[in-house]
Order: C-alpha cells, then sequence, then structure tokens
C-alpha cells in the first residue's frame, strides 16, 4: 500500500464498503460518544469521519490525538446505518473503522482555531495564515479564484491569445502611481523599477508584430493603504490586440467576461449583451461612471418643468446660470412624507442644503402629488414631471439643482440611496456595461490647465485633426471601462501609436516631444519603425474575485495578503538589511529624525 | 469591412480565388520586377505575396512604401501560375491584386534590418528589440516559448495540480543566492526582497492543505553575470506534492515532462523511461552530476588491473593511498595512436600530467594492446582490462588515476571528449536520467566543517535517527534532479517537515535552534501546527526551452531580456532616482568614492 494514503479524505462511498482504505490528513476534530472515538480526517478533497472502538489497538493512540495534527490511519470502510448517515457530506454514507494510527506531526496549542472558523483578530489570522487557510470558506475562496484564473487563461486561449511574461525588473511605467525601487548593484547609484503594469511592454508586444497578447500580469504600485486595494502587489487579466477598433475590442472580452461570471456565479443571472453607455450618459442617468445597474433607477433631467416656476430656488439658479439643471431621481414605491423626510435628513448629513421631492398618492380618483415642491410649482407642472418619469401612486422624485458638473456625485449617491433604501436593487445578479466615450482631457482647476482625465496612451477620438482644431475640453477618448454591480472592473483604450499625434496630444498638457522622449523613450522610438493600430484593457482580477465569491474583503481572496500596514506577518517583511547588503547596493538609510 | 483586416497574412489559399479582401501588415520587402511591383505583406500569422501594376491608382502609394511600413490594403485573390506558386509558403499559391493602398505607420531607416535576419551586434538587438522581435527565428522561438509554457501548464491541471500565485514583494528566501532588496516607504530602514524561488510559501501552501500546487514562477537573484543565466529574473515551473515519497514525484512528473519534450521536440527521439541514477553511480560513471547520455560510454573502476602492475604510477598509487582508484574511459572507435596522443595533449592543456590510454589492434588473427601502459602491465592485464570494457580492435581506453573526490570532475570532462572526437553522440535525441540519493552533507574543507551538500529543507533518509547515529558525510537526502543532454534542468527534494529533525539537521551543520527560527521562521513555525510529508521540485523553464529550440544563448529564447550587464537597453533600466523618492523610501546614496 502507498506510504501516505490509498486514496484522498473526499473520496470513499457507499460502495467502497469493505474494502481496507489508508487515509492522510488533518484531524479535524475529535468527538467522544460513549467510548467510542469519532476522527473527521480531513484534507484537500474532503471529510471522512473514522472511527474507533476502545477494544481496537490504535484506540491508545487515538485517545492522543488533538485537532490539526496530521496523522495516517488503515481502516476498513464500512456504511453508516440510518440517522448515523450525513447527507451533507459526499462521504456521509461511510465510514472507517481504524484498524492502525500514526502521527505524522503534533500540532502545538493551536493559536487559531481551524474547526468552526469563528471569528479572529486580523493579525493573528495573518501571522498563522497557513491554518486560516486550512479553514473552509477561505480554503474555498482561494481555490475558486485558481479555478477562475484559470478558467480566464483557457478562454483568452480559446481567443486566440498568447499569454506572455513582461519583465517585472523594468524601469519606471509612467501610470501615475509612486514605484516601487530595486537598488542595483552592479550600477552604483541606479534603480530598476517594479511594473505599476505592463503597459509599454505590451504595446512594444505589438509593435513587435505579436497581434494577441495576454498575461496574468503582477503589478505593484506603492500606495498608501486602501481598503479596497491589497499594499504592494496586484494581479490584472491584461490584454493587447493588433489592427482592431475599439468594438473589436469589446466583441472579444464581452463573451470571455460573461462566460467566466457564468461559469462561477451560482446561478445568478449574468447581463447577456452588455450595453454600451457613453460616459456622458451614465453621468446623467447615475451620477457616477460605475453605475450599479442592479438598480433600476435613472435619474433625468426635468430642468425645463422648473424653469419659471413657483419653486424660486431651482427657477432661480436655472434663470442666472446657463450650465445650471434640475435631475430627477424617481423612487417607485417611496411615496411616504416619512421616506422624503429621511431622505432629505441623510442629504443634509451629506453636506447639502437639503433634497427637494414630491410623492403621489391617489386622492379619491385624482393622482396628486404631495410635499412643499409640488406646492410651490403647482398641479401642471406636477402632473409633468411624473408623467416624464412614468411615476404614479405611492411613488416619489426626489431633485437636485445647480451646476451638474459640481453636483453629480452626490445625485449619484442620492440614487444609490434610494434604490438601497426602497429594496429596489436586485442584489442576487451581476450587471455589467461597458462604459465608453471618455473624456480625453480634463480642466485641472487647481493648475489651470488642461490635463489628461486618463491614459496619455489612448488615441483621442479624431485623432490628430480633431486635436488639433477642436476644444481639447470636448475630446472624446478611445477610452473605456466595463463595470459590474457599482465597481470599476476593467479600463482600457485603443492606443495612440503616431509619434506625431502622441506629441501634439502631450503637448496640449504642457509637455514638449523631449519630455514624450524622456518618459516613454522605449515606446516612443518603437512608434517611429512601423506600430500597428492596437488597443487593449485590463481587468482587476481581485475585484473580479471579490464580486463573485461575495466576499467583502481583500484579504478573504488572498492567498498570503500583507496587512494594511504593508507588512508581511507570516514571514516578517519587510525586515532589516545588513550593512555589507546596503553597502553592496550602494545605499545608506536615511531614517526620519526621531529615530536616527 | 472591417477596419482593417478581413483576413490575416497567413490565410489565404487557392480556395479563397476571386474574393476580395482586406489585409494589414509589415511590409516583409518590396520587389520591382519589370513594373510589377510586388510586396511582400507580414503579420503574426504569415506572409502573403500582394502585387500592384502601374496602371493601378494605388501604384502611386505603393512606389513610397520602405520595409516594415505598416500598411492597409484592399485587392482581390488571384492563383499564382505555374512556376510563380511559392511551394514554402502555406499561401504561396495566391496573390493579391491590390486595389488600394493606405499608409497606417511608417517607419525610419531601420538600424535592424528584419527581413534576412543578418547578424547584428547584440546591443542593437536589445536596444531595438521590437524589431529584433519581428524575425522569423526569434518571433518563432519566442512562440515556441509560450506553447511550451501554456503546455506545461496543461499537464500540471491535468495531473490535479492548482497554480497559485506565490507574493513577489515578500521577505528573504535563504536560497544561497544575493537578494534584490525593495526599500519600504512606509516602514523607515526595512526592505521587502524579491523572490529568489518561492521554496517557504509552497512548503507553507502544503502545510495549508493545498496538496498540489504549482506555478511557473518568477525567480530573482542578483547574480554576477553569468552566461547560462539572464541576470535578474527568470522563470521555473515550480511543484509541490503532500503525503507523497520520491518515487511519487517521480511518477508525477516524468510523464508531464516527457510529454513535453515529445511535444515539442520536432520528432527527435525523448528517453522512454528515464533511468533512476544513484548519484554515486553518476560520478563513477560519467563523472558528473549532470551527465549526457546521449554520450554512450560508461566509464569502470579497473583498478584491480594495476594494483601490483609494472606501470608503476598507478601501481604506487594503489599501494600508498587507500582511497585511490583507476578508472577507464573506453573509447570505442578511438584505436589510434594520433587520437590517443591528441587525448594526451589534451589532458595536458587541462593542467593535467597526461591520460594514460592502450589501445588495440589486430596481430593477424591476436588482438593486441598498444601504447606504454600496455607494455607496462604486459598482455594479461591487458586483455583483462579489454575484456571487463568490451573493447577490442580498432577501440581505446583512456585511464585515470588518484583519489576519485580529486579527478572525478576531469574524468567526466575527458568522457565528454572521447564521445565527442569520436562522434559517438547521438545529437539529435533527449536523453533524460534522474539523479537520485544525493549527499545530505559535504565537507566544507576551507572552514574545517560539515555543510548542507544542498538543500537544508530537504529530508534526510533514515529522518532523525540517521542524523543522530551515522555519520553525516555518508547520509544521503531525499533529494533528486532530472538532467538531459548533460544539464540539470530541474533539482528538488522530500522536505525536512519535522521541527525536531530540522533542528538537528541544522546543529550538524553549526547553527542553532535560535538561527532555524531566525532563518525561515515562518516555515518552522507552521511546522509545529501539523505539517504533512511533502515533497516537490523546480524546472527551469528557460534551460527547457533552449534544449528544445536549440537555441544556443538564453537571450534568443527571452522577450525582453536584460545585457550581460544587467541593463534594459530598451526601457532604459536602471536608471537614476529623483531626490523625491529616495527621501520617499529613506535612503541616501553611497557611491564608490571616485564616483562621489
Amino acid at each position: 500500500m502507498h506510504a501516505y494514503r490509498s486514496t484522498t479524505c473526499g473520496a470513499l462511498r457507499r460502495a467502497d464498503a469493505g474494502k481496507t482504505v489508508r487515509l492522510s490528513g488533518w484531524v479535524h476534530r475529535v468527538r467522544d460518544h460513549g467510548g467510542l472515538l469519532f476522527i473527521d480526517l480531513r484534507d484537500h478533497y474532503g471529510l471522512t469521519q473514522c472511527v474507533v472502538d476502545p477494544s481496537a489497538p490504535a484506540f491508545k493512540s487515538a485517545e492522543a490525538v488533538r485537532a490539526e495534527w496530521v496523522i495516517r490511519i488503515d481502516g476498513d470502510v464500512v456504511i453508516r446505518e440510518g440517522d448515523t448517515v450525513n447527507p451533507n457530506l459526499p462521504t456521509g454514507e461511510v465510514e472507517v473503522r481504524i484498524g492502525t494510527l500514526d502521527v505524522l506531526s503534533k500540532a502545538e496549542e493551536l493559536p487559531l482555531p481551524v474547526f468552526g472558523e469563528p471569528d479572529y483578530p486580523e493579525d493573528v489570522r495573518l501571522r498563522y495564515r497557513f491554518l486560516d487557510l486550512r479553514r473552509e470558506t477561505l480554503h474555498r475562496n482561494i481555490i475558486q479564484r485558481t479555478k477562475i484564473i484559470a478558467d480566464m487563461r483557457k478562454r483568452m486561449v480559446d481567443a486566440g491569445f498568447t499569454e506572455f511574461s513582461t519583465p517585472i525588473l523594468t524601469a519606471s511605467s509612467p501610470e501615475g502611481a509612486r514605484d516601487f525601487l530595486v537598488p542595483s548593484r552592479i550600477h552604483p547609484g541606479k534603480f530598476y523599477a517594479l511594473p505599476q503594469a505592463p503597459q509599454q511592454y505590451k504595446q512594444l508586444l505589438m509593435v513587435a508584430g505579436f497581434d494577441r497578447y495576454f498575461q496574468i500580469a503582477p503589478c505593484f504600485r506603492d500606495e498608501d493603504p486602501r481598503a479596497d486595494r491589497l499594499p504592494g502587489e496586484f494581479y490584472q487579466l491584461d490584454l493587447e490586440m493588433s489592427f482592431v477598433t475599439q468594438e473589436d475590442v469589446w466583441d472579444t472580452m464581452e463573451p470571455v467576461i460573461r462566460a467566466v461570471f457564468d461559469g462561477f456565479a451560482g446561478g445568478k443571472p449574468v447581463t447577456d449583451v452588455f450595453p454600451r453607455i457613453a460616459y456622458d450618459d451614465a453621468i446623467t442617468k447615475y451620477g457616477t461612471d460605475k453605475p450599479d445597474l442592479r438598480n433600476p433607477i435613472e435619474m433625468q433631467d426635468v430642468s425645463e418643468h422648473f424653469r419659471g416656476s413657483g419653486f424660486k430656488v431651482f427657477a432661480g439658479m436655472l434663470e442666472k446660470d446657463k450650465k445650471a439643471r434640475v435631475w430627477a431621481i424617481p423612487g417607485k414605491t417611496g411615496g411616504s412624507r416619512a421616506f422624503c423626510d429621511r431622505m432629505n435628513s441623510w442629504a443634509q448629513q451629506q453636506g447639502q442644503p437639503g433634497l427637494g421631492y414630491i410623492f403621489w398618492r391617489k386622492e379619491g380618483d385624482a393622482l396628486e402629488g404631495a410635499g412643499p415642491v409640488a406646492k410651490n410649482i403647482g398641479p401642471e407642472r406636477t402632473a409633468a414631471i411624473a408623467a416624464q418619469l412614468g411615476v404614479g401612486d405611492g411613488d416619489a422624485v426626489f431633485f437636485v439643482g445647480g451646476d451638474p458638473a459640481k453636483f453629480y456625485k452626490f445625485a449619484g449617491e442620492a440614487r444609490t440611496r434610494v434604490g438601497e433604501e426602497l429594496n429596489l436593487v436586485d442584489r442576487e445578479r451581476f450587471e455589467l456595461a461597458w462604459i465608453v466615450d471618455f473624456p480625453f482631457y480634463e480642466w485641472n482647476e487647481d493648475e489651470k490647465k488642461v490635463d489628461f482625465a486618463h491614459n496619455p496612451f489612448s488615441m483621442p477620438q479624431g485623432g490628430l485633426e480633431a486635436l488639433e482644431t477642436r476644444d481639447p475640453l470636448e475630446l472624446k477618448a478611445y477610452q473605456y471601462d466595463l463595470v459590474c454591480n457599482g465597481f470599476e472592473i476593467a479600463s482600457g483604450s485603443i492606443r495612440n501609436q503616431s509619434p506625431e499625434t502622441m506629441v501634439t496630444a502631450f503637448e496640449k498638457v504642457g509637455l514638449t516631444k523631449a519630455d514624450v522622449e524622456e518618459r516613454f523613450g522605449g515606446l516612443y522610438r518603437a512608434f517611429q519603425f512601423g506600430a500597428p493600430p492596437h488597443g487593449g484593457m485590463a481587468f482587476g482580477i481581485d475585484r473580479i474575485v471579490m464580486l463573485i465569491t461575495g466576499a467583502k474583503n481583500l484579504r478573504e481572496i488572498s492567498l498570503f495578503p500583507m496587512n494594511q500596514q504593508a507588512e508581511d506577518l507570516l514571514m516578517g517583511a519587510p525586515s532589516e538589511a545588513g550593512a555589507k547588503q546596503l553597502r553592496d547596493l550602494h545605499i545608506r538609510l536615511n531614517l526620519p529624525k526621531k529615530e536616527a
């Protein structure tokens, strides 16, 4: 027989009764039932109930066994009778009568219990991650993560992509965040950088003629701790394609991502055809470029109903300011004064002056709009608003007015709040959408200048001609995001592969050709030697896994995460370096005063 | 029609004749044949011959086109006649008559030609890697590399392994080489290290119960430039298994690796059943633990034939020194004085006193051993040597004598030399073998102490008892390599997962329990909480790809390699960091004097 196991702890079934087997695994728990000892033996594949009676030679060693010891047992498979069957366990119809038992590895007193997964402080969980990872939920999440990634890989290959690994020790890539630096031993005073993303390399692969690239790419950003990003490294499904329009990218990736969600959603519905929503429309309908489309509320412009009306706050605003608008947030089933007042108080807590509203109720056969706004604008305008928004008895509408550029975020939050409070959001589904036509530039109010709104590598719609002839702030980019349930899960663009257009685009933000050469030397040089039109995108793997598993915390879907202070408590990183190491790397410490 | 292409440059066949197509790609070359312009258009998928005649509207723009420009053409597919068919090209039966031609991207004068792949200095090739990668051989090698890796992945998954990504920003892993360090911004004076291998993490995964791990793992060693290793990063197929013996590891991985070689060997034979050769036998038969088994020569101990013989050098040596031995290197077909003398001179060039030999020839019906050694030991002993080694007319045998620990390397080199010079090596095959039972400890002559021979993590054969009772230098480890054609392509072991055995093993090399805790804290701690028996190995992907593709240089199978000075000439790394960056990272430069 094999030294450790003839089968795994997840394999035995009714049909195996009568066999003599050898199992190895962890002692999940030990129970003493009237003299009989029950040992639940666990491995990666499952759990098998093992039992030993006091007459068996193994009884003595079994009595010594404690939770999380690693043991090997030899025994006979027997069928469980009647109500001793455990229907929740694949192996629940049988148990193994232990003949012999050997201890392969003992466990000291556990700093963190595995069985039952009780809540435990995060630092203990991270320090004893090897125990934490034995817990059922985390173990399953991690395996789910590996399966999702394997599925992505397979689907990308099936879609004609080739996986390439790009360098990790490289030059700074201008993604905007802080780089991790690596001192060079061979070149005193010089440093490598860890890539924030393989952006330049993947574009170089297109210039090198490889046509369809992807990578499960480790990315590194030295950012301050944020709840939604692990310190240090994270993974992207990164891809790039040559000779494509943005529609090609969407048409290629939409089936891949839909299938990944479908395959792991556990039956939750997934958007069949991802809507393509222009950035400007996303802002006016949802108040955000990451709309949660499980929330059915769409905002509408109702300015015309307030222009010249008796609601002086909005009427005056609309008259004075050409940019001013009034947006309406319909709240079906929200038609009670109590709810509307609650929303109004919430708005005040958010630092707003309040949230105007109308709610509708039947007075006999007539539909009547109630609340101060309705009173001020009168029944005709109130009825017109109800008609435009399709609301009726028992519904409410909330109003936000002013310069949309200033209020859209709050309006979006109010939309979310209304949807959640009224339970309009169907949480048990995945709603995906493309957000497209992002602005190319934005106005930097602090520096009073034009800046890139997103990715300086992307191609402005209309190309060089548009750059040269149109108002920069009106230009759109071939730049797109994929959003799911209110989160951006991917971002991408068609790239600007023309050296001339690139320089012109940078000039608008006050940079010169020399700046371009300095910052993007490798790529800019490459574009002078025959660069194909190309584009791509990158998907945030952590976020996708969180959405699919329903995990609330990045550390619930990551194998060996650092804590929020960017420390690896398990391995003890970061740590001090030796004097010789520092000398070899041509660096010296420069500690803050108090520690110096 | 699609904006850029209705099909690729590798797709058109005879059956497509008559179709109107759109192609985009790089101008591979332009030829002017009696007014007609031929443009070979190239993309990732292939090459299509396009032609334009002077009467076509596109002729003018076609005339301007130069090599490596990116163009788009619309045209009709026509069948090539008679000897204009190119049988070497999958698209060679057709050509495309260009109707319209658009330039998508021009190319400046090329610093490195693509067509014809003429030899070019390596620094130019690395600086313009995006051009270099368009060249047929390198492009094909890189794609071959990606296919080999994809195949490994698939076979590992099929063998029940799960792919995990382990952290890249971590603590120093004690693999013996120099670490790359990453200064921490958040923790002044502390550093992360890039992993030399995911050794500790993969073992922790086993302790966490994941059973079968693999990873295409980036590894980082800050080593001085070596011809057989790229500076910086390299990739391993890394794996680990729980509840296994070393035979399980071999039995699991042998079919995976055989299939990878079989699949990409282009018909070259691959070893069917990998022999398992004990380290000690490898040394005595081949003079190395990385034998090239394409060379059929096996050395043998022929000491007995020289003991008390007339060949005083060896006879005296054997009498004086109990450790002394004489090894014989049989050289079939090497039986000429000219060849034997050449080998002798070669040995002298290697700093040896010479290389004794006998060669055999027929004198009438009698087989006669010739040369000074044969004369000294006489015909009987000469015949006994011939009989033991199975050599005869026209063959030679070379002799090396002394302390095998001192001469085995040279003997191995002589074996290689004899095999190569006599053309006994069949280069067109892959000979794989397991080298097993490596010594656990070795004698460090400089420090006069016992050291780990290989991996301190591996389990000594016989476990704790053997450690406590036997001569350390006689202990073997559950430690193994896989070799192919004279290269080590993988290494692994069954791990020492017992804290007690681990501490005892370290004590023998003069380290304490405290040292173990300090150096392997994460792992040592983990072993106290129920650690399964486990083992694994790691395959050098670069070496395997080199063997399979026949590439002679690592840069011929690597995407964006650094040069031998650890510089990325394409991206300009390493480079200087800004003063603020250094301040943020709490470090200062400490430059060598002359530059300070």
